[in-house]
């Protein structure tokens, strides 16, 4: 089954936001909540860099590889639940008969009424098993580049978003300097992130704004806590 | 339309099972390389602790109120979606009726053999509004309840997870000692981990665990060389 350009192209532009949005958003925080963090427990600048550097280095390929993998999992997945649902149709016709029937049931229509279409779609097998990947299992077919340029996306929106809240601790030595400008770019870089990406998914800009700020914020002042308690 | 028992036990279970892999994967990972990473540049394994759970309570704050945010969203997005869908089956009930038509043409159906099932569906707006989110669309209701477990589910699993490979830094003053124990149990945990992980997902285990093995190292030893690079 071919999918409409409007739904395909629906799908991959939510797919690379989403990507740069799970980057770019724990990218921004996680680094920026941990130098803020260790800033109340470490006189030195170049600690909090090597920490920074090191938290953006393990976070992106952590969460670049967590992508990869999640992607081929997908894929994987659909691949069993497609193998098994061609099984059925040859071992079990039967059931997946009313299976295709039960999908339009719920739909309010009569045996009588449905009759010729179940027929129809069980009459051809590659039809059948798309009917039951989409409509049983509500499963989509997964871009099969998918798990590579996740990867890379996720990554890069991780390196871009954490290099940010530590550039102030690379050019300034003071590590109160350092933590003011961290904390007055980062809210301004979350602000501005927040607010694009709530244009992708259709809600209010000014509250996306405001969440992601939150987010940063509770995160930023959870680490540091943390870390005078234990220091 | 109420989703059959086995649809929704197929993906409640999915969901929850994909929080804990989110929060875990991530949790057992990067605190380890960061920790792991610092070991390389410092010498006490005091700082070491500090800045581990300053990373473990950013990144399960930040990763729980993504979560959150993120199911909020879909939850959102699906709102909107409906509230379109629902107006142009008023506004534009021609069009709408066609894609309704468009969807059982993908199947092979002839305009006469589909003609009482697009009646049946397009005669109640209900059911239409609903064909047309979950086959046109591709979108699935969301569970009310999700954005909340799935926040705590995350952020949970990424305290369990990134605990492990700090163990050893606490409990032994040394940094050498202290990061040998926590490349052994986070080897066996990441290990453990991607095997059951797998079982779900319908891979096979020893190449789960070994997939989670593998991306734990590789982090680790990026975040190592450019903590050492810098420092």
């Amino acid at each position: 089954m071919p999918p409409s350009p409007h739904v395909e192209k629906h799908f991959t532009a939510t797919e690379v936001v989403r990507d740069i949005v799970i980057g770019m958003s724990d990218g921004l925080t996680v680094p920026f909540a941990l130098a803020a963090g260790i800033s109340g427990a470490v006189a030195s600048a170049r600690i909090i860099v090597v920490a920074g550097l090191a938290e953006i280095a393990a976070g992106s390929i952590a969460m670049g590889l967590g992508g990869y993998l999640a992607a081929k999992t997908d894929a994987e997945h659909y691949a069993a639940e497609r193998e098994r649902e061609i099984r059925e149709t040859v071992e079990l016709p039967d059931v997946e008969t009313e299976e295709v029937a039960k999908v339009f049931r719920e739909y309010g229509l009569s045996d009588a009424q449905m009759a010729p279409v179940v027929q129809a779609i069980c009459g051809n097998q590659t039809n059948w098993v798309d009917f039951m990947m989409r409509f049983e299992l509500g499963l989509e077919a997964p871009d099969p580049r998918r798990a590579n340029r996740s990867a890379v996306t996720i990554a890069a929106s991780y390196v871009v978003g954490g290099l940010i809240p530590l550039a102030p601790y690379m050019a300034l030595s003071d590590v109160i300097s350092g933590l003011r400008f961290s904390v007055v770019i980062t809210i301004v870089a979350l602000g501005v992130f927040g607010f694009v990406k709530s244009s992708f998914t259709g809600i209010s800009p000014w509250k996306g704004a405001l969440q992601t700020v939150i987010t940063g914020g509770i995160a930023a002042a959870a680490a540091f806590g943390l870390a005078r308690l234990v220091s």
